[in-house]
């Protein structure tokens, strides 16, 4: 199993086209197809404000049982609290994308990022779609990628390739993801978005299982800002073109493939300066371990330490304290960057300058060890910055 | 029933001393005494990292069956995460305050606010402490208010006076905090700290009753960054000084005096520009509402729009959304500063301008119906500041 170069698997082909949805002169429309189909399973959004385009997405792979021939994404507006004239504008679009295809309206998937509680310029949009059909190529995923990015500052893709008995398969995945970032999702009904291909054959619902276990571990995992969008989905597509592969060799492929964009999501929070990774071992569950993991990464006051390499380990044990995991203070075991900062129930005696240096690291490394048990998890987020406060204080004006 | 001077109620005196606790020159150390004793109450932090001061405080209000003598406040250093020295250390203090007074230790109450994981310099603090029980007076509460603030603006003191039948009682009260603010505090085991003293007479369990329905309806109803500290307390202390009074106009007044406390914490946020009230109603059952409100003022997008005074209303539909409770998007009405901006499923047409304006008001009022009942609640924080990183990006080094 290898990283390889950002290509579509066999089966598909993409294009995008400029609509000026919130500014000109960009690639904000994004059309990927699998022309003979595929396999297709998704994961939406918990967020109970749920985007006109997901409902629409769900619908339809209920409808297919599992198939689509293709995915249509537009950045620049959510089309999400839109009432019925969003959800008609996404159909719009779905069924202009049905059309030139040549197949049926429930075979196309569809998401949106952008803005929330605008309308979807479709005046602009659906004139675009003939031609990005015709321009549909298979090769590099850049431009597709691209042109998914809301706030995001490079675009985001991973590409595994598997090789087994002399055949070779390949995952391939992209995603967008800047802020509003704090994936929640569960299986067909989470604005990152997510889009995973590959031409192993799978079935639908096998590939809706690997989907969900590979969501679990990578975007369920991360966190910018809490704030869990109307408009989060992942979408996993095989196409079979590379024909049956043992199921354990592409769900390791597809873990792998989401792993990394999760990172790489992380790693473009919006005013990203430094990581933060929170394990936390020794706790009675993995379910006490995450919760403790997630609850330290998220507080305020420990990212705003990370920003600013300021060794105030305190902050973690008081994020700790509060996650609702039963813990006592004397069992725990607080290291930074593999410096000891608090065990026996009492600071260690870290020179100020060692302490310093683990807060000043580009990935934080955080590690509690709660001295209860054999459990562990981890999860990831990023320093709060000025900048992350000055970008989504100005957004829609 | 009358807001008042911010005066001491009769039988209390206070006084302060500067310590150099984490800089010199500033009044860091602050006692409050009852010196013919008075009923006593607490609330304290929920967070399993329990500041030592707090373990001792809460002993002694076990001990004593709630009656207290003094409370021992410093800034500077929260004693927290401390260990057994740190225990030993507070108890330290406590002992010459009660030796000084000629009190039992038990009868005497203490709590820290500052940085956690560091040792109380008590070879500066226990010298000072015969000359605060000398200097000890009635009168003006705010030099004690000062002494214990952190990176509070301003100090924070309310009171209000109660007649009736031609006699006057009083319950004035203190509290400091900026951040590390979301009170969260259980009766006897919350770094937001408060002291509630009255002349009024109150039985200590009388007292401790309306305490947690005060704390309830106060300190419980903000948050500025989430962060639940090790340290957060609520004292009320009862004097007895002006006699019996009925038990629910002296709760009306120690409610007010909780609340005005409370709002001002909040107002004084760290890096605050605009506060944030989120009522929510129409809701099934008052959690519902609660949690809510709390999702919605905690969300950090819709705390960075405020900061922005930028219209982007669909972050708080987003937040509502993901707030766990049962909601349907046809159903809810948003309006802010009384404009309609969301109902009937889909965007109100008001004018971008008139939005701009409700979002730059000084207090950001958003109200959401849920359209499902009668039960309502509310919930207070402030916008997302560059400010608030800077502070907290850099706050031991």
């Amino acid at each position: 199993m290898t990283t390889s170069n950002h290509q579509f698997p066999r089966g598909f082909t993409g294009s995008t086209a400029s609509a000026a949805i919130k500014k000109a002169g960009r690639q904000d429309m994004a059309l990927i197809v699998c022309e003979d189909g595929a396999a297709a399973a998704g994961m939406f959004t918990r967020n109970l404000v749920c985007a006109a385009p997901l409902q629409v997405s769900k619908r339809h792979l209920l409808a297919s049982r599992g198939h689509a021939n293709a995915v249509l994404i537009n950045s620049g507006c959510a089309n999400a609290a839109t009432g019925a004239e969003g959800l008609s504008r996404a159909s719009e679009c779905v069924d202009a994308v049905a059309r030139e295809l040549g197949v049926a309206a429930e075979s196309v998937l569809v998401n949106s990022t952008g803005v929330i509680g605008v309308q979807l310029p479709i005046e602009r949009m659906l004139p675009a779609i003939p031609a990005m059909v015709r321009s549909l190529a298979g090769g590099d995923l850049l431009p597709v990628a691209q042109a998914i990015m809301t706030t995001d500052t490079y675009h985001k893709t991973a590409s595994v390739e598997v090789e087994h008995e002399g055949r070779r398969c390949r995952v391939s995945g992209m995603a967008k993801g800047a802020g509003m970032i704090h994936p929640d999702m569960s299986p067909p009904q989470a604005t990152m978005i997510s889009i995973l291909m590959t031409d192993a054959e799978v079935e639908p619902a096998a590939l809706q299982a690997m989907l969900e276990r590979a969501v679990d571990q990578s975007f369920h995992r991360i966190s910018i800002d809490g704030d869990t969008s109307t408009n989060d989905s992942v979408f996993a597509l095989a196409s079979g073109k590379a024909g049956p592969f043992p199921s354990h060799l592409v769900e390791q492929a597809l873990r792998q493939v989401a792993k990394e964009l999760a990172l790489l999501v992380v790693r473009d929070g919006e005013g990203f300066e430094r990581g933060i990774e929170v394990t936390v071992t020794g706790a009675r569950t993995q379910q006490d371990a995450l919760t403790v993991a997630r609850t330290i990464a998220m507080s305020l006051l420990v990212r705003c330490a990370v920003t600013g390499g300021d060794p105030n380990w305190g902050r973690i044990l008081a994020a700790a304290g509060r996650s609702g995991v039963d813990l006592r203070v004397d069992e725990l075991h607080l290291s930074v960057g593999g410096v000891d900062l608090f065990r026996e129930g009492a600071p260690a005696p870290t020179p100020l300058a060692e302490r310093e240096r683990v807060f000043r690291q580009p990935l934080v490394e955080i590690r509690l060890d709660l001295g209860q048990g054999q459990a562990s998890d981890a999860f990831f987020s990023c320093g709060l910055t000025t900048e992350y406060v000055k970008l989504n204080a100005d957004y829609t004006t």
